[in-house]
């Protein structure tokens, strides 16, 4: 392979002082979220039990395009940003393509991986605040990581509910939020009603983020001086991740190029938002073409299979009603080894978009991924996530277009993060043992038609 | 914890273009290692069956004070490098030390350590001289994984044999060398004459870096154009990773500080001579005071208990003899999960200078290393490799020692690599059943008896 090398990096003071809020600049604005309770659009104080005041506000603002970063936060983000923007010339040799393929290396933060953004401006809110204990979800652990570490470094207490099948599929996940000092929980579990529910009607319930999600709230609710953090969908969580596309601009303006094409995999939005919407900013104001492609597993397919409705964000329907594209809040993934791509709906903001048609969505098989994956780690070195290997196959996929028609298109995707926790799906695919799983029609249409009694 | 940090790194332009060479500035040379058919002093033409040719002139080269680093390795370096060097404000905080605490990560590499700065040099002088396979050997896997990657990178195969013991341990690091695309055989094995030997008189052997490289060896000179190559002990790896070391004393320049005390966990010594062999340097010529410290596993302790003799570097007796300190190449250290410390002698430059003063060495029980490496993840995020616990460990010994005395002393180590495919030992530690291991003086004495029939 190549042994030509090129990284872009920002300077301390070229780091961006402000997240973007795209959805001030959207001409369609997202339909409001509704309280499940009174059927009215939902106020920030009506999210204040469960989350940090600030989140709230920032949660349903449609009127300020940029958020000052808190400089707290800012300095974190010091120590492990700007992430490397790479050309990816070993990848390109590789396909023979004459595309020039870049990606945004987000698996270089402590955590590894692009979560820890979000992480640490919920725990500094949290702590800013006066809250002492934080909860949350987590499916593959990236976000529980974050959320570990980050809540550790403001000096606050975490308590994870972990998806039971990534519990056991990934039980080293779940030692290193134990090494950050925080509390991790499978779920379901019967430590909150939610989670009896669920454990008396289905005793081998594998969990999903939906159930952990619940489990988490209702712990928050309940637990005084304590908030509940989300690690995607949520619009906040998009805005804390616009750090990766603001920086991948002021990159990709030092290697003197613009994107045609920006590619993210999708589970809940926030990394695809993050690395997509400061680039669609400019598609929006100045009529710039880039194309944005979201990649889902196909497992898992609510963007390219799901319809736009109002839904719960979690199975018990703790959450507000959020308009969204979705499978159902009952709708429950296969086992891929991508467990922070097995959520049902898509955050409200990219729903609206993709509505709108600003944006696509393409759906990538498991085996499929983990080809993507093994490809680019002996070109790139860097062995991605299964979560990323989405994002990587759409990318392949393009560049192989490309070298069909000698487009030299720029095409850059998001790095979410590394894989080295996953290598267990790496040895399945290795031996042979891994498989792609199928979604009928009937698995879709089930779940979608009970959505008709929630709105 | 402190949200105060700062990291320096090197622009493309400053990152070395050469190695530095301590044996040219050393007024003690380092005996010359011996033919054991001859007995008479190596010659570079003697090592030329087992490695590149470059590599063997390196080797035994005591007259050049620096080597040019070839356009090509350099080129890869620039894909990782410069590695941060961080000042460990939240380590600090955490001891609640005066003391100043740098850190260089090279755990950002894309295959999680330091080994990668040597193994592609390695590659590139296999390839440069028409060589298509590569063997070696493996402990806890870090030197495999990056000689797997260097492999891929210049087009060359490559097969490694790694210790039993880390094999069965750590399944993962197995997994991380396949898909770079290597060839992983556990060792001993019955593939070779040496692992027949050994598993014949002791089936259940768990296999050292001794055995491994005795098959790894075995293999390369019986198999057309192939080559061996080796992650530490040797003088030429040494030289590689004295990049480490080189861009550090730019970085704490740029700090505007010079290290008191220069730290490295220690294996065979080539992270160690990486960080050190810099700064010693001005010791030697300038007449610093610079102190340095290798931290040995206690149960491994060649430096602080065993003997300055000659001794084969492997348990079948296939390298030359190399004077060194030595627990006896027949030693077999305990299972410890910092399988990459568990090697039973020291590099020759390492072994002149301890012999000579110009270096202290201290030993550390697993456990304090464990609990080292506890404190560092929530103090910096970055869970360290287990050897690296041992470098963290003796770092907060000399930054308590600072608290008592009040001294703001600079202190620098080596986070060789991180530890996120070793989380089944920080399991193991947090659930209270990971152990220490005692090493007795009789168990010492024994095998370095047998050393007399060697020379």
């Amino acid at each position: 392979m190549s042994t030509k090398q090129k990284r872009y990096f920002l300077t301390e003071e070229e780091i961006p002082t402000q997240w973007y809020n795209i959805q001030a600049d959207m001409v369609n604005k997202p339909l409001p979220p509704i309280n499940p309770k009174t059927k009215e659009p939902l106020k920030p104080e009506d999210l204040f039990p469960i989350f940090a005041e600030e989140l709230c506000r920032q949660e349903l603002d449609q009127e300020h395009a940029w958020f000052d970063i808190p400089d707290e936060v800012r300095d974190m983000y010091k120590y492990y940003r700007s992430t490397p923007l790479v050309r990816a010339y070993g990848l390109e040799e590789a396909l023979g393509t004459p595309a020039h393929i870049y990606f945004k290396n987000e698996s270089v933060s402590p955590v590894g991986s692009h979560k820890l953004n979000s992480a640490l401006a919920q725990a500094y809110y949290c702590k800013k605040q006066g809250v002492t204990n934080v909860t949350t979800e987590t499916g593959a652990g990236q976000w529980g990581a974050a959320l570990s570490y980050a809540a550790k470094v403001f000096g606050l207490e975490a308590a994870v509910y972990q998806v039971k099948i990534s519990y056991n599929q990934k039980p080293y996940r779940r030692s290193i939020m134990q090494t950050y000092g925080a509390q991790v929980t499978a779920s379901p579990s019967m430590s909150t009603r939610a989670g009896k529910d669920i454990l008396t009607k289905d005793p081998n319930n594998q969990g999903s983020l939906g159930t952990a999600i619940s489990e988490a709230i209702e712990l928050a609710i309940n637990t005084p001086n304590c908030k509940y953090t989300l690690g995607s969908v949520l619009s906040h969580v998009t805005l804390h991740q616009t750090i990766i596309g603001l920086e991948a601009e002021k990159q990709m303006a030092k290697a003197g190029e613009y994107p045609d094409i920006v590619i993210g995999c999708f589970g809940g939005g926030s990394n695809f938002g993050g690395i997509s919407f400061p680039f669609m900013r400019h598609n929006i104001l100045e009529g710039k073409k880039t194309r944005f492609i979201a990649a889902e597993p196909a497992s898992c397919p609510k963007l390219t299979r799901g319809v736009f409705q109002y839904d719960f964000g979690d199975v018990a329907g703790y959450t507000p009603l959020l308009p969204m594209y979705t499978l159902g809040h009952n709708f429950m993934p296969a086992n891929i080894h991508a467990g922070g791509l097995r959520y049902h709906g898509a955050g409200v903001i990219v729903s609206q978009l993709l509505k709108d048609q600003l944006m696509e969505a393409v759906d990538i098989k498991q085996l499929e991924s983990f080809e993507a994956g093994m490809l680019f780690s002996q070109a790139e070195g860097i062995i991605p996530a299964p979560e990323s290997c989405h994002a990587i196959a759409a990318a392949i996929n393009e560049a192989k277009k490309c070298k069909e028609t000698g487009e030299e298109k720029v095409i850059l995707f998001n790095l979410s993060g590394h894989g080295l926790i996953d290598m267990a799906a790496y040895d399945q695919f290795l031996s042979g043992s891994l498989q792609n799983y199928e979604v009928t029609d009937e698995d879709v249409q089930k779940n979608i038609a009970q959505l008709e009694k929630v709105l």
